[in-house]
């Protein structure tokens, strides 16, 4: 890791994250910024959310992803406008990189723009990118402790999805005690519990994104 | 984040790496390093290891975690010697960190040191702590496609422990599929299947532990 180019990069990060909401300032698009753990399910949310939020919101999708362009690959498949910034080995996506491919979308003619960032529960909490609101994406296969050991993200978030809530007959998850640590991290954090797969509670969490964040 | 300190960090990283390996080529003692993403599943699996190990091998766990110190309190309360190392924020451990805490330990009672790396599947591959073996763990919740989006880890890693494999009936994982992804990676990869919770594959991997990578 060349960490002279990551330190220029941290320098600029809150100047590019400046620059999008001044871009955005202008417009009708919100922006929202997904983060979780790999596989928590932020593909799958955003598959199963674009059934739903179409055609009365437009959307475009920035999938952000460490190598590959798998997810932006299923999104693309549904007819999702989307486009995949690879961070090149990067745990998180930098201000720079959304603010060039935000800047690329017909931003006038959207509702919102969702970043599906890397999957990581601890880096990309600290990057600001310039977005209206970061939202948290926890899996019920993840146990319960996570606000409290990772809470960073759960008190910067402005909503959590707990996700896969159709495999809690086969878990030992606690919800409640679950539901209890997010309240201690973050009191007046909304909660949308769905499962993608089978569509529980996925048109409030829809009902959140229209309004984006 | 004061990328000052950050950088000096990374500059000591690799001294740290060195003075660790130093330590540990006189002894018996072999250092495992788990990583694998918030939730899926490394301190059950330790927990679990532990009941097999002992007595016949004599271990000793560092428990990284952002913070909190539940996950120490878990293995301390089966009697397992464990020493808790916070990053405070940071997203992996560093050699620093890690060779002070080893250098508390009696080595020379020792024949395995196991650290518990903080929760995330990018970061902690990209720092070396001195040990002997990584050691990937990806449950199969996460999905079969982790391998090729976050790469480095399988190359860099001993071993894969694909856990919690009494969940496969209820998902949709594609096992095939995930063994050929991390074959493409690192074709020698040995990858042990567990179900911790059921002691399913427990034998083989806790076999691997003990030959200490």
């Amino acid at each position: 890791m060349d960490v002279k180019i990551y330190k220029d990069l941290m320098g600029e990060n809150a100047k590019w994250a400046a620059e999008t909401r001044a871009t955005l300032a202008g417009k009708r698009a919100r922006m929202i910024n997904l983060i979780g753990s790999p596989g928590c399910g932020k593909t799958l949310l955003l598959e199963k959310s674009a059934e739903r939020l179409r055609p009365a919101t437009r959307f475009a999708v920035l999938e952000g992803d460490v190598e590959t362009t798998r997810d932006a690959e299923r999104l693309a498949s549904l007819g999702v406008r989307v486009s995949q910034l690879l961070t090149g080995g990067a745990c998180h996506l930098e201000a720079k990189l959304v603010h060039a491919a935000l800047n690329d979308l017909p931003l006038d003619a959207l509702d919102l723009v969702v970043v599906e960032n890397v999957g990581n529960l601890v880096c990309p909490a600290e990057f600001d990118i310039g977005e209206h609101a970061k939202v948290a994406v926890l899996s019920v296969t993840e146990g319960e402790d996570k606000p409290l050991k990772y809470p960073l993200l759960f008190r910067e978030a402005g909503a959590l999805v707990l996700t896969k809530t159709d495999l809690l007959p086969h878990l030992t998850f606690d919800l409640e005690a679950c539901l209890g640590f997010v309240r201690r991290i973050n009191p007046a954090l909304p909660v949308f519990q769905v499962s993608a797969l089978r569509g529980t509670g996925m048109d409030a969490w829809v009902g959140w994104m229209r309004r984006g964040g």
